[in-house]
């Protein structure tokens, strides 16, 4: 037998043994690999619900050296490809890290080892990297619902749609904030303007809406005008830490992840700055069910300088001001089914996706959403909406019967 | 003008100033201050909403020394008197310190001679500790309700008496739960049990109770066979440490407070050990909107080792397990209104109170309750009913209209 051929008999064998070690590692989850001679293995005896194929070896390599970029990054280009279900692959493989392996991919000394590797890499090519929030109007306008929300919706009804969910969510937000007619709201983080039209026109309040998307103001702007609300609903283009008004209500949804755990304390103090000592205040925001750093890949590609908050990190928020925490509400399983209908909306998109960036930036997006939609599924991500109040203040009802609407008859 | 008629006169201008400056330092509270001597004069130029007499000039010296501990002492032993409602006058003080006065009584630097010049006397003389759970049913029994709980109440309508605000908040914690026929509930800390029946013969589970106190676990069972539920009902007579049963739900009502924030983790990872992946928590806690110390008073003659925790604080029995929070409620309002209510029922019966004990013990009673609601009136004490689950438990519902009452139509 000559060198040649005891070589490309082992090599296969070596690749197996090192997928079957890192699939360990993640918690084998039921799923088959496809490497790129052709040759296919389930993970495990249970039947697999999607295939993950290794188009070149060097894929394989990427993975192992940094599970979560290494594998985003492969995705992207193309060099993993995933067969079946994206969403079923990332709910498996996501449910299987959670629940069966342990704190990190690797242990402490292959970690610190990686690190170092890795430390160029993290930096490299910028080249990947679409900024989430110069993409566009017309990006979003294609996938989201018709009101342009880009957080976590409300199922309160099980046959709700995305669009009806993102109005009972900011219905929800309203009551929770317990508006009357003639108040003054600050919104901090208004994306296209959907919250603060809305509690405009529903709840009869004047808004200031903070903003430093300047594409996205101007949208919300022509929107406001458009629906005659443009007295009623001011939009500022500029950073939320520029506020200095009063108000009745201070209201912030999917801003806080954005924010960094750094700046939790100073956000804190503008909201005391801001809020009457009778007024509420609502922070919904991604979160953790424990301390934890983000996901490097989506750190890299999608949200630069996000934090997902545990609770106890959350607080820093609010008690270095005394606020006292009225009530908390998890909306997991909700994110995990907003992200899945965005998924299903995008993938209705993704020719037209394509033609406006790249196949690459398709499969990107796609990761994202599919890698969401498990992330809350799984329980790896938590959605809390946090309702406060300054210390002291006993205008505060005796039950939560006000934040559930009248047609229940417990207005 | 001889020594003697200048020092007279001299002294109860030195006083009145000493008293007004301490007054300054506690936020000016709307009473007047009577001085042994017969002198009366008002802290504010407003309506004085009590009286607070020096009967002797060293019970003044006692409160400069230790504002907490100096007065309490002092009230509990008659040398300081109050006219008027005393939960009125602890309202009106507690609220001028907590929305007037800064962090502390004094300066860091007043603080720390008088913490020297009080070390000593804080571990001095054991004389007047009655330690709470030892003082037997039969005191109790004369002020609680008819159902024994003596955790705050749940006053879900405005006409709500005591023993219905009780029932009521039994109800709220099961529903919380999602209790379901047949499952197995552990109940850390469980008073004179009755929560643990209230489960049991309302929502058809199992209960295993544990208290540390022979006389309560002891009315507890005599009463659970009294109501035919010693099938479906163990009191264990053990420390909640000792819990190594798994269950469905695990409910903890007003122990934790005295659990202390060190045994925290502990606590978190025993939860975890006995809870089934699908199970229900609930904790109920007095807590803090920011972490401090208790009241020494407090400490020395009410709850020795207490401890009131933030949210943050609270977040450490938790997310070292990952478990994930569901739920959080302030019930604040509630607990003031319950500790009024246990104050009128104790005045009601204060004679033969002072009959088993002695006058200084009805006093020291009296001004825990009168403090205790005014700690929850002003927020210096908050109430957290906290529901979590497991990490990843999928099997919790989507809105949180299963914690509502069928009477209400979101059942």
């Amino acid at each position: 037998m000559d060198t040649e051929t005891s070589r490309s008999l082992a090599e296969p064998q070596f690749d197996r043994s090192l997928i079957r070690w890192f699939m360990r590692r993640i918690g084998n989850p039921r799923i088959s690999v496809r490497l790129w001679n052709g040759d296919e293995f389930p993970v495990t005896d249970e039947r697999p619900v999607a295939c993950m194929e290794f188009r070149e070896r060097r894929a394989m390599f990427e993975m192992l050296r940094s599970p979560s970029l290494g594998f985003g990054e492969s995705y992207m280009q193309g060099l993993i490809e995933i067969h079946g279900d994206l969403l079923e692959f990332s709910n498996e493989v996501t449910a299987a890290m959670t629940t069966k392996r342990a704190a990190g991919y690797y242990g402490p000394k292959i970690r610190s080892l990686l690190y170092a590797l890795n430390r160029n890499s993290l930096d490299r090519s910028q080249r990947n990297v679409y900024h989430h929030y110069d993409l566009g109007n017309d990006f979003y306008k294609l996938w989201l619902d018709e009101h342009m929300v880009y957080t976590c919706a409300y199922y309160d009804t099980p046959s709700a749609t995305l669009a009806e969910a993102q109005v009972a969510k900011l219905d929800h937000v309203c009551r929770k904030l317990k508006l009357q007619p003639g108040q003054k709201v600050i919104e901090a983080g208004c994306g296209w303007g959907a919250l603060a039209m809305h509690m405009a026109e529903h709840y009869g309040v004047d808004v200031i809406a903070y903003n430093r998307s300047k594409e996205q103001v101007a949208y919300a702007r022509e929107r406001a005008a458009a629906r005659n609300l443009d007295g009623r609903v001011t939009f500022v283009e500029d950073d939320y830490r520029r506020i200095d008004e009063r108000c009745d209500a201070f209201v912030s949804v999917g801003m806080l992840e954005h924010v960094g755990l750094a700046n939790f304390r100073a956000l804190g103090a503008l909201i005391q700055r801001s809020l009457k000592p009778d007024g509420f205040g609502l922070i919904h925001s991604i979160g953790r069910s424990f301390p934890n750093r983000m996901d490097p890949w989506i750190v890299k590609h999608i949200f630069p300088g996000g934090h997902a908050p545990s609770l106890a990190e959350m607080m820093s928020v609010f008690e270095p001001q005394k606020f006292s925490i009225l009530d908390v509400e998890n909306l997991r399983p909700h994110y995990a089914r907003t992200c899945e209908a965005w998924l299903r909306n995008f993938d209705s998109v993704a020719d037209k996706v394509a033609e406006m960036y790249s196949e690459e930036f398709v499969r990107m997006w796609r990761l994202y959403l599919a890698g969401s939609s498990a992330g809350f599924e799984s329980g790896t991500l938590q959605l809390y909406q946090v309702v406060f109040t300054p210390r002291g203040n006993n205008k505060v009802p005796w039950t939560r019967d006000y934040m559930y609407p009248e047609e229940t008859g417990i207005h």
